[in-house]
């Protein structure tokens, strides 16, 4: 697997100097990464593809490449299989589709790929997948140019659009993947290789699982239970209502199981489950980013009363507790919460005088809280308010500005270092876009700060069921029914159809 | 009602030249607003504030103002709205905080307000409250400036920072609230008479509330059942989890009552409920934006397996249905899918040669599926890739940038059109930020696109079902238990305490 992740070499079919072809499209996402390595077109009549040197035959290559990348018609593919194994090419990324997933005729060639893989002792990713991005190498095989920062997030995909499609919704939260895998058919590495390869990864903190359906149930908990002590796993599945497993099935051709078996499953691995991409990625937000909790216990920090009791509701409805404070706490506060405030929980200040209190003395009070375990704080000043309150004090026109940048600057700095300090999981929500200043120099530094307190609520629930998961997996291994008891890779040459 | 959301004039109290006064910085909104009416500040010892001539007493002012604003310490309202009363003055917004909401003598000043607002006949809304942002008249006496444009949203909230605070948020999915009303501690204005308001106004196409707790009971289910046949009303309540519950006491005084109490109320009335602020919103945007389907039958559009296969599944687990595509449309779709994609539903086309095929032809056929009752597309395109696109055809560097806007221009054209003409819903979900250009443009057409396939999922869920309740509401209004059968506006002080 880890050729797969970090090659040296490209050898690439499919690419053309015609944008029409998907294949061009793959090969400039892998330019526009900067990979590194030489990367060789294989064209049947071109001499040069997007300004590479391209050959005639894959034969011809002056070296043997660590990977290929297939993005040729599906007719073409086995024979092109064949001709890499002849060079020796072990490892072999299949981007073209037309296989198990359209059923009759495609069961068949699927068939033959994974005869002629097993051959040449060729490792195939897919086919019908998107390959793999690393970041961390300049490695993007996808379709999409990738936007934003190599990050901590690995993934492992059923669904090659979650691989690529995600470059811009992770980067607009100052998030990133380490590597990802799309995964495709599966023909022969699937979801539990690609987990087994992040768990040894260094630059991945959390694993994301995007699951239409799982083949090897046996050997996926086993590896997931072994991870999760050093790794929290954070799974979706899409399979679990009757519309979403047709719909998978004429994905990728993978069978799903009934929601309760994979539930179960989940349970047994200590894996977290998400309901939606949103939450898949929030939770993964959390989990790499901050320290577990000791309990389920929150004391949330508001300059608002709706926002706060919209938070304690979502709290209560996320199985979390919102604990009394305790009355050294109290008194510490009292002297920074209004008359018109409260000093319960939430702590509700409706308006401080001086608004620094609210990112230094308040929370550093309130992490302190021996009866909690996660502070939740809103944050909602826009970067206008703190600029109408600079002007309003004097500060001349030309400097409001760069002194507003540098004051939440110092703000965003005070709450990420709490964190740093504390050891306690902080966690911020907020109804004002990430790209506002004073919410992105927070996710800059590491604080997770989330679109509503709904999102917040869960990602803490996420990060309480994985410290409690990790001490104690629930139960023995054991899967049964659909996934049969086998930890040997069973044949697999139409599974599951 | 109408001229405190629509004054000509405004005293205002509270406001100084220092902007550590909370009440300065109100009338900094109300003048970055752009209020046009003459506005009166009244101070004890200025001569000018914020540039506006000052008045030492209300009973100086050269006129009677349609609405006085309060936000003045607790101490000194009661007899500013006694003096606010000599002067004719009949309408009075309280921001100030300190009664029931504190309980104690806050309960006894509250009380006492409220016969002093009896005597003169004067109509109070709040204490405790932000007062009234109407955008189509400049009016916006709330904490935050107002950014965006003004929209089709009425909004009658118990909190006073989801009045100010999502002025942003909504901003960005290129909505905004036509009026929106903080009712803070209800002493006199509640939420039913803010509804009631909200279902005249001509600006208002869908009516939010926000709740913590309702005080009479009768006459909100009535009010609501007789706007709900000719306007959409969505409600999030979040007192009904024993940590909500508490929170929103201590926020405004408010008594909550078991979630299924109110689950009942929302059914019986025709309400939507909505589960987190971001459902509010989305369920807002869908019902004022887009026609109301026939039934629950959802077609779905993809450029990849993995985001349709989400959808899918989170159609179903919305109560969704996914129809098959009859034959009529599976023969006019075939030309433009390839042997790689699906022609069942969701339609994957995994590539199309025509990327324009993907605005015209295609969702031009599917909405006119006769299975189906609404349209559901995933928005994927960067505009990177079409601007790669376009290079590689050949267009001149300086060209690209306006050439790409003009085709993803007539593009989201295309889309907005297929809506107007067809009376269908056509929803779209995507994980590009709301800022990317190719779903600006759909959003800016009035083409609501979801982050995700579950907010959508839940958006079409909440056409169906007003669609439904529309129709027919269930039962009858008996509104019974915690909030007693009265329908007379009962005494209020200190109700619910």
């Amino acid at each position: 697997m880890y050729k797969i992740a970090n090659p040296r070499s490209i050898a690439f079919f499919g690419a053309s100097n015609h944008i029409t072809a998907m294949g061009t499209n793959l090969l400039l996402s892998l330019q526009a990464a900067g990979f590194e390595g030489p990367v060789y077109p294989i064209h049947y009549k071109e001499d040069r593809v997007l300004g590479l040197e391209a050959y005639r035959d894959v034969l011809d290559l002056p070296e043997i490449p660590d990977v290929a990348v297939m993005v040729l018609p599906t007719r073409m593919v086995n024979s092109t299989l064949e001709a890499c194994g002849r060079k020796g090419i072990r490892k072999v990324v299949i981007v073209s589709g037309g296989f198990k997933e359209v059923g009759g005729e495609g069961i068949v060639l699927e068939r033959e790929l994974v005869e002629i893989a097993r051959r040449y002792g060729i490792r195939v990713l897919g086919p019908n997948c998107l390959g793999v991005a690393n970041l961390h190498r300049h490695l993007n095989t996808t379709f999409i140019p990738y936007e934003g920062p190599a990050g901590f997030i690995g993934l492992a995909s059923q669904s090659g659009s979650f691989v690529t499609q995600l470059f811009d919704y992770l980067a607009r939260l100052g998030l990133g993947f380490s590597t990802a895998f799309s995964v495709g058919n599966e023909a022969d590495i699937d979801l539990v290789d690609a987990m087994e390869y992040l768990a040894l990864c260094p630059h991945t903190r959390v694993i994301a699982l995007y699951i239409e359906g799982i083949r090897r149930g046996r050997a996926f908990v086993e590896t997931a239970r072994s991870i999760v002590p050093h790794k929290p796993v954070v799974a979706l599945y899409v399979g679990g209502s009757e519309t979403g497993r047709q719909a998978g099935f004429s994905h990728t051709g993978a069978l799903a199981g009934p929601d309760d078996l994979y539930e179960g499953m989940f349970r047994q691995s200590g894996i977290i489950r998400a309901r939606s991409v949103t939450e898949l990625f929030d939770f993964c937000w959390a989990l790499g980013s901050l320290p577990l909790p000791k309990g389920r216990r929150v004391v949330i920090q508001t300059h608002s009363g709706g926002p706060g009791a919209a938070a304690a509701d979502a709290c209560g409805r996320s199985g979390l507790e919102l604990p009394a404070l305790s009355d050294d706490t109290v008194e510490k506060l009292t002297p920074f919460v209004p008359h018109t405030g409260s000093v319960s929980n939430p702590v509700d200040l409706t308006f401080t005088k001086n608004p620094n209190d609210f990112y230094w003395s308040i929370p550093g009070i309130l992490i302190q809280e021996e009866r909690a375990d996660v502070l939740l704080i809103y944050f909602l000043t826009p970067t206008q308010v703190v600029k109408r309150a600079l002007e309003q004090m004097g500060v001349p026109p030309e400097q409001v500005s760069d002194q507003a940048q540098k004051l939440m600057d110092e703000q965003c700095g005070a709450i990420a270092r709490l964190v740093r300090t504390s050891g306690k999981p902080l966690v911020g929500y907020t109804f004002r876009g990430p790209d506002d200043p004073s919410i992105r120099g927070l996710m800059d530094r590491g604080v997770p700060v989330f679109q509503g307190p709904e999102r917040a609520a869960r990602a803490i629930a996420a990060l309480v069921k994985h410290a409690e998961r990790r001490d104690a997996p629930e139960g023995d291994c054991h899967v049964k029914g659909a996934f049969g008891g086998a930890t040997e890779r069973p044949r697999r040459d139409g599974d599951g159809v």
